[in-house]
């Protein structure tokens, strides 16, 4: 299970298709929440104290309210359609350690269309109380899974996009086939195992002096590259 | 002045043209400083306890050494030439409050090769620690601005590309005229005021279900889009 904080993720959560355990709420909100039509019957709710709620946050300043819900346990591969390549791409993270880049990029993927994150399992969990808040809501419509990414990579028969330093100008790359699009660490990009398995190198040009960009900049970067040319 | 953290950052400030005013350091880094030789002669140097540096640090996890550094005062919009905006844009920033935020912007501007950032007087300030880090250096080689926007698009006389949610889809904008990029605040977007400054509306368009993108996010794209144009 994991946590899900404040009135306007809750409600998030409430529209979404996921499982609610509990609802811990401020003793001034819980009016406003029995009211809400979108509530389950027969789900546990309760009053808290602010303290109390403090202690249960993962937020510097804790909402009004507190929901534990259900991680969703499908097999995002085996719940896409057989075809879905033929439209789209899907992103795998190598060893994305950051609860803000994770959050923000299931917020890009969203917001482009792309219907599921993967991840390796060294990354961030996906249902981290951070990457939850930065992902803004998206964390409940981007089907989201952990696994072993060299195993997959191999087995797909799909192109692999990589974000690598030295690849092709993306301006260049015409992202006909659509794929994988594979981000690496933030600090040591993507591992010797999982760059053997690219099959298109791609690079963000660069027109100042930066040394790099980080990791949730360029998946923006590239998934608005990738949709300017469907 | 404000302080810089770590030896990464230090090594930037040191190649970059900002004055130093002293540098703190653990006993055991003392040495690898001494023989650079990038610090300049008569910069105060001093050996600090953990325990020290623990308190003056701004980090989670202080690095080995903090150094303090006198803040630019030069008019950004002086030092840039007459004809800047035949083949550049600037970045202009209304109440961007969140430190990763701004350090994230002036990341993206040096990779894309803008030169300056300018942003509102209640934005979140340029050389504040988290900002600083955030940058990854691309504080000291990006020139910054916190002043009155409204003035400053009003007397410019350049092109006002605005993001907004219904603006022009950024894919059909030609951004042939080079002018100024206006980005808003995280939660409530461009000010009214600065609004009506706009001449160029510009959208990232949507292709899935984000109710919005985070700022730097959108910063990036848009620049990306700006930079493949010309």
């Amino acid at each position: 299970m994991f946590i899900v904080e404040g009135t306007k993720m809750l409600d998030e959560l409430l529209t979404s298709g996921f499982k609610l355990y509990a609802v811990y709420a401020l003793e001034t909100y819980l009016p406003f929440l029995q009211i809400s039509a979108k509530l389950p019957v027969n789900i546990k709710i309760a009053a808290v104290t602010e303290a109390e709620l403090g202690k249960m946050s993962a937020l510097h300043t804790p909402n009004k309210v507190l929901a534990v819900a259900y991680m969703p346990q499908d097999d995002v591969l085996l719940s896409l359609s057989g075809d879905y390549f033929r439209q789209n791409m899907l992103l795998a993270l190598d060893e994305v350690r950051d609860p803000g880049n994770m959050g923000t990029i299931i917020r890009i993927a969203d917001w482009f269309g792309i219907r599921a994150v993967l991840a390796s399992e060294n990354s961030v969990e996906f249902y981290n109380p951070k990457v939850a808040q930065a992902s803004m809501g998206s964390l409940f419509r981007v089907k989201l899974q952990r696994l072993s990414l060299p195993g997959l990579l191999k087995s797909l028969h799909v192109p692999v996009y990589g974000a690598l330093l030295e690849g092709r100008n993306i301006y260049e790359e015409d992202f006909t086939e659509k794929g994988i699009l594979l981000l690496g660490n933030e600090s040591k990009g993507i591992s010797p195992e999982l760059k053997a398995c690219i099959t298109h190198p791609v690079t963000i040009p660069r027109f100042g002096a930066a040394e790099s960009l980080n990791v949730a900049t360029a998946a923006a970067v590239i998934c608005s590259e990738i949709r300017r040319k469907i």
